[in-house]
């Protein structure tokens, strides 16, 4: 076995930061070896710094790592997983990406932006081609990666075997889990036996970044799907695992069969490079009439497959369907790191 | 005060019985004389037949009645609301219509015939003029009105308002309550910090009852509603209130505004006859942008009003927002006296 | 009908305020003149100020109150509640006590000064016989009565029959609601489909209040319950309503029909007087095996009676039952407001 | 490696029947050959028989497994787990152990009988030698040995270190998981945001068992601890994990320190033949003031550790703590897996 690539995580102490030091502990490519977090957490040992809010405990091996500020040097690697908060995760992304590190962001900020792939492997693996251009304009020797939204990441990953017959219109509702929303997150005396049919943002972010995601590359520019995406967005008392469904309109006629095989033997870059975070279907078609549900489907797999079921025509468009994911791994820590292995898979961490 | 008009409830002891018992406990015109149940309960007490199971102990004045068997006869009294479980309504509710009983029933039996008024006294009090040809063409002296699936009294509700900009197209999605599947209903081990995306028949009734509820009368029938409409059904961990998300496509062009105001001055044959379960509003727009929400929402008003909110633009059609009610009240019990309440006020129970 | 006493509510913008606002709403005695909060709430209107955390929407007759700063004067009426926080409410209390106000308090802060009533009135009424005391050795005009934590108030109900049987010891364990850890309180990722085991600072003003409410007053001062009094404090993912298993030992032998007439007799001052917040009565003993239950139970008798069941011959002590109560309406506000209804049946408001 | 001993499990298609073909699935020692159900299920493939409600899928070894009638022959492999229902149970055992079979049994219908071993491997490996005269006394070439109650289990782990200090009196508060109950259990509308205190004979259960349990061997017999045990048991909305909170009396002095150290330490037979099953660490003191808590701690360890926390003295008694452990794992599947293990380790499944 060979020696483990060193890797740092900005952000390390928030809920986010806790899903990547939980995803890598037994990664076998990648090291935990640096804790970044804010001033406040820096020269303390990381279980100092940090009140532990996943199931279990902390990873002895992160345990004892001193937190470091979030600024370049500080022996940062040059792998930087980014967990930090949208408000502060601009300038400091782009403090190390300057400084010639590899940011693969869960961060918001940098999404939409031209240059930045919002990547999913198994949709956009080509998206990676930006960097160069990201590199050049932005005179980086670093670069800027970007995973979706969670709720993205489950509705396109839903979509992406649809692209062939030509996605036109998509209507998506929510039902995501209180885990999305961090630490303290949401309130138990507003999500008890509850639905809050808002979460802030989130529907302008699933409707562009889908279209972006699912977007082809031109030259050193995305073009976006000129799809019309629609998406309602409500939080439920689930502990992990969004759930949509997905209301789609395509272009081309397909039978049910079609598409309900396009879903079954879906396979992208991931699975054909045997990344070590990919799971082997990325798509698992559930025949139960009742699946998938968020607790009893998103921990599957390792939290990385999407569980679609329930396929359907729809009335209003040509089909609909059932969406689950598990919201912080498959959309955001194990995303993340899934693009890193495609990276690194790229020759692009060298 | 003059004397209250005897009622009975067909089905009692069940879950939706037991909500209109509840429902009637302190009626200003109908009082719960006779209740009939199956034939394993007659002859006992109502108290001994029925483990309560809503909220509270037993309204007292029901707890001495004694439960008949579901026949005509056994000094049932003219009106009658049913509660009763599909599988045994057909007949039952036929033979007492036949024996010239007003049945005013939640069963979904009977909903879909084209001689029966399914009845939401806000859209569609004109639908009662359907009942002459009812009783000429079955011979019966009597009389089946129905209430429909909770979920689609919602739906329509929130719909309503619309319907002079002519509604072409409805996605809606629900999340709906655990008392809407009746005890023992939804097993915990299912729905626990869980969602679970189907409801058997649910979609379809919406589908297909929203059409006739919003339909014309023409003549002695019903023009159905041309509209499509799309309706995906979930189970949530809440005890009351079902929410939906609605996306609607509008025929005629109407400003944001207007589609507000709409919902805020809707007022229908129930208010203008202050029918004593009208809701003053039946209609309650939300400005929060975190509403309506079952839990702190449904049990307003008595549960008889629908909590609107979220009204926005959709990228895919013309608008969305958020509808809310009470499934067991509005939804069920609370629907059907009301329906009693205006064939009442029509001097239809004369 | 007599013109309302004018009453203020301290901290009226917090969870505990916004229950007081909400009991007050339709009070026969007492009208909710003036609100207090913070210096960052001063000046805006109570609607403005405060996020409605309860079910349903502000009353009205609040909604356009002024809110005003937390200290004497500012037209502050002479009844004055106060919800205020524990950090803040030593200093505030003082100054309107001293400055003439009757407090009636829901805080802790000063429930365990040996001149300062910590008043249950179905228990202990004969407490207020210490304000004399307390006015004249602390030189105040006004005087601070205080209602006991919200788990207290459940447990001494529980315990308040069975003292003529010489209470020896208690072991309680509790099961408590989110509501009361206030707003935000308990976050969602904590509390859902969990419990926590540990309610900082509960047990210790359990196993202490429980012992002075149940003392014997002694000329000016209280002579403590000599129990042995043991809690264990969980959270439980229940809106409103604790629910406490008790054990107890009794130094006269009771017959288990004897204890549960103790029960369901219990009358005392304020059903005597029938103070306008007062349940008809004070505990309800449930015969179904498996009641009381917070969620279908606690609501009952406008949230002020406990509820009390499953009584048993105890293996270790004499007996164990389960008590169930409101914790924000018995265990905060309500016991608040009936505190202020006894003391003006004393004529101690004249 | 050796060839796996092949297992069969009686009760196969229910949920605790489900949690022994999940918890089995790679075990290293026994291999799942056998499934036994109703004449219902007979002769269908386990997946065909068996709705699967525990997380994620059937395992793929069981699904294709034929279920059998449960009664001795059928190819029934000489060790069987049973799972089944207690109203069937007692014949089937006995039927099986008087072929010949070993039965492991979960049931409760032969815990109390004075030749069958309760067996805790942790607690009371020596219990073993009943089997001598179980065998003789019976006539049987088999035999039947019996793991205790789910919440027995976790309280009696909590309890077997401080049995040097003589346990004398244990007042014992449950709050225990939805899936203890089986499915389809308990109904949402009963437990959806709500606590429901009552598990029909889980305390008389709870309190014999343990004095069983904790008992010395005695040549053939076992002579119970003679403390005296106080259970109130329980049912919270959680899906798995019980959680107790303990008050003891001990005989002889003990500082917190020792209590502590007593948890800490505490290693038996399964840990020292590192038994497959067995957790390295049985009791695991956690040292944060709210913990353990079931849905964050119970499926460590792979479900086989009791979680101890919040040692403190107590008002009443000694000491009180928290106990918690996965019910259907440690409490059930895993309970009887592990005595099957230390059955081997004895040789007595040669």
């Amino acid at each position: 076995m060979q020696p483990r690539i060193p890797v740092g995580v900005l952000g390390a102490t928030g809920m986010v930061g806790q899903s990547f030091v939980k995803f890598l502990e037994h990664h076998p490519w990648f090291e935990l070896a640096w804790v970044g977090a804010s001033d406040r957490s820096a020269g303390k040992k990381y279980q100092e710094a940090t009140a532990w809010r996943l199931g279990g405990v902390m990873p002895a091996a992160a345990a004892g790592l001193m937190v470091r500020e979030s600024t370049p040097g500080n022996g940062a690697p040059r792998l930087m997983f980014s967990a930090m908060d949208a408000s502060v995760a601009t300038e400091i992304e782009r403090a190390f990406a300057s400084a010639g590190h590899v940011i693969v962001s869960n961060s918001r900020n940098h999404r939409m932006e031209s240059d930045v792939p919002l990547l999913v492997p198994e949709i956009n693996a080509s998206h990676l081609k930006l960097i160069p251009r990201q590199q050049r304009e932005r005179g980086w020797t670093g670069q800027i990666v970007t995973n979706p939204n969670c709720s993205t990441v489950v509705l396109t990953m839903g979509l992406a075997p649809l692209k062939p017959y030509g996605i036109q219109r998509v209507v998506a509702t929510t039902m995501q889990a209180i885990s999305g929303a961090g630490y303290p997150g949401v309130a138990s005396m507003d999500i008890n036996a509850n639905v809050i049919p808002y979460i802030g943002g989130e529907e302008e972010k699933m409707q562009t970044e889908a279209q972006k995601i699912l977007g082809d590359l031109a030259g050193d520019r995305i073009e976006f799907l000129p799809a019309k995406v629609s998406a309602s967005c409500n939080r439920v008392p689930v502990v992990d695992g969004h759930l949509i469904a997905v209301s789609v309109e395509l272009a081309r006629k397909a039978s049910i069969e079609e598409v309900r095989d396009a879903f079954r033997s879906f396979r992208s870059v991931p699975q054909e490079r045997e990344l070590p975070s990919a799971p082997v279907r990325p798509l698992v078609y559930m025949n139960e009439q009742d699946r998938p549900q968020p607790r009893r489907d998103a921990e599957r797999d390792n939290g990385m497959a999407v569980y679609i079921g329930r396929l359907r025509e729809c009335p209003v468009f040509d089909y609909k369907f059932m969406a689950c994911g598990h919201n912080t791994i498959r959309g955001a820590a194990g995303a993340a790191v899934l693009n890193a292995e495609l990276m690194y898979s790229e020759g692009l961490l060298d």
